[in-house]
């Protein structure tokens, strides 16, 4: 999507550079910064430190780590060495997995000199097919758009509520949660999205920075507002995006998406998950007792980052000097309480039956 | 409560200044100020700057200010006037209207000239009677924790949540909702306590730092996380405070309680409201559609207030400079997922029949 008028996607390859360059995350939305990864070291740490993030970007990446890999050393034993260093980086987003079990699958049935070429070339297409995928959720969720639409006086917004960023920047491009807008802006439907702060990393405010720059209307709220608004009439559609969702359609996605989901079915407010099908996990089937819960540093509670009166990017510490913070990073929204889940493949129910159906050649 | 070890009232008139004294919360929790407040103007700003805040207190602060009031001018005009002044500075605390209403009852019977004496005394009576009620809530509520201890193995804590800050700088002392932990704790039952961080203005802070100073075990975490550890049995019991009850037990509380509420429901753990009964509204039926919701500046939002690594409270802003920001600042549980008022006259349903069985008299 576009910053400033120039379209971006959240990572690509410079031919001239022969590397990748990727948009640090860290300091957006106040700072656009590009940075180039040269090292293994560099991919890893890019995935770790979440300057690059949302589950779509995160396979991405991984994959183009598996690339610099192969040409380091298109070994077996390197390319799985590699594999297990970038698997370690995030516990949650099954995509990181997706792609480097899909790289991995690829390379090493090949002849070692023809890896690296083949590995690259594999990282191209695991990027262009994310976008493609995002480019198809969009399309499906622009009809449960429309639908809302039809039924309000002519010009009076549908308002979607959005958790966390699964936009653009999450993803290669248009994102998850948010392509269903991009795609009824663009068509001219009237829209206002709620955008959840979603602390602790408050990626609400990337979200808002990306609706922004679109020109798509929206208003910054805390995560305590949702319910609320709910429960007033002022929320149409919930969309959000998934870091992994089971095989009988549980979602785990960024901490706080479960309380929204409880409020949209206490207020009849339909909830949809925007799930591209790598981010599906067929191995696991209930999600609240079998996905393992990143629990990331406190000091992403305590303290938050912002910008300060003279533009400088600073942290302050909100809470007493010797107050411990606890910081599970995601939850689980059981399929009882997801209305549909929006695909590539179209609009499916939250049910093992319901994903089987899309995906009968993946389940 | 303790502050460094020295007993403090969140206010306390001081005889030899003849005037009174409040923590200025502001800075809270970062530096521990008192100011003195002369003025009518003093007063008002107090409540509306939230130097002083939650229901309880910002009734005995407006009690106070009626005494300065009725010292300048006793007659019946200036009182209506300032009762006017000051019922105008927060519209949802309904201990704000009780307090003044209970004042202006007081004094309109009396000669001019007794009325600036009877007026401080009242003023006392009200701030000495919030400490025995929220004594008493206390009493009551650690009967619960201790039921719940009981069926737990020996030093396991009971573990509880709380959301905003109903601790005792809300209160003239004891707190509302922290009364039964402070009783608790006193009384040698372990307890931990998780501390909704409270979006916007964070006052998990505020109860991260009594509790921390009262050497009770407590964890700050974000309003997202509560969901999720309800999911995983890591809370045993939920108390809330609340700025607004209505007749048939709707609780009008900070934003973000409702989402609480409905994780707690979902997942079978006990909410209780701690409610001193002033806070009652038994005007107000159905708190939803009938309770005024402030909305605050957004500036709130899309600012965060901490202390710099130079130890200097500062303001950072999170969001793009462009963004605007949505305020409610509180919401309504609706009485079906309450499961019960602790009050000074004991514990009981949420409803009209359960508070009119305990307040015959107000009802």
């Amino acid at each position: 999507m576009k910053v400033n008028g120039t379209h971006y996607r959240s990572l690509w390859w410079d031919n001239s550079k022969d590397a990748l360059q990727i948009i640090d995350q860290r300091w957006l939305p106040h700072d656009f910064c590009i940075q180039q990864l040269d090292t293994l070291s560099d991919y890893a740490n890019a995935i770790v430190e979440m300057r690059v993030r949302g589950a779509p970007l995160i396979g991405a990446t991984a994959a183009y780590g598996m690339a610099l890999a192969a040409r380091l050393d298109a070994s077996d034993a390197h390319l799985n060495a590699v594999w297990d260093q970038l698997n370690a980086t995030r516990p949650t987003a099954i995509n990181l997995k997706w792609a480097l079990d899909r790289c991995r699958a690829a390379l090493l049935p090949l002849p070692v000199d023809a890896r690296a070429n083949a590995a690259l070339s594999l990282a191209h297409a695991i990027s262009d097919e994310d976008v493609e995928i995002n480019r198809r959720i969009g399309e499906h969720g622009l009809k449960l758009i429309m639908d809302i639409a039809k039924n309000k006086p002519e010009g009076e917004p549908v308002r979607l509520l959005t958790h966390c960023n699964a936009g653009w920047i999450a993803t290669v491009d248009w994102g998850t949660a948010t392509s269903p807008m991009y795609h009824a802006h663009d068509a001219g439907v009237p829209i206002h999205v709620w955008v959840d702060e979603t602390r602790p990393r408050n990626q609400g405010a990337l979200t808002a920075w990306e609706l922004g720059s679109h020109g798509i209307s929206h208003t910054y709220i805390t995560d305590n507002a949702g319910g609320h608004l709910m429960q007033h009439g002022q929320v149409d559609l919930v969309i959000t995006g998934t870091d992994r969702t089971t095989r009988q359609g549980d979602v785990c996605n960024k901490i706080g998406t479960y309380l929204k989901a409880l409020a949209a079915k206490d207020n009849d407010v339909p909830f949809y998950v925007a799930l591209p099908s790598p981010t599906i996990d067929w191995t696991v089937r209930d999600g609240v007792k079998e996905i393992p819960i990143e629990e990331r540093d406190a000091r992403e509670v305590t303290h938050v980052q912002g910008r300060m009166e003279d533009g400088t990017i600073d942290v302050t510490q909100v809470t007493p000097l010797e107050t411990s913070g606890g910081n599970p990073a995601f939850d689980v929204t059981p399929n009882r309480l997801v209305t549909g889940l929006i695909t590539e493949r179209g609009i499916c129910e939250a049910s093992e039956e319901g994903l089987c159906d899309l995906f009968p050649d993946l389940a």
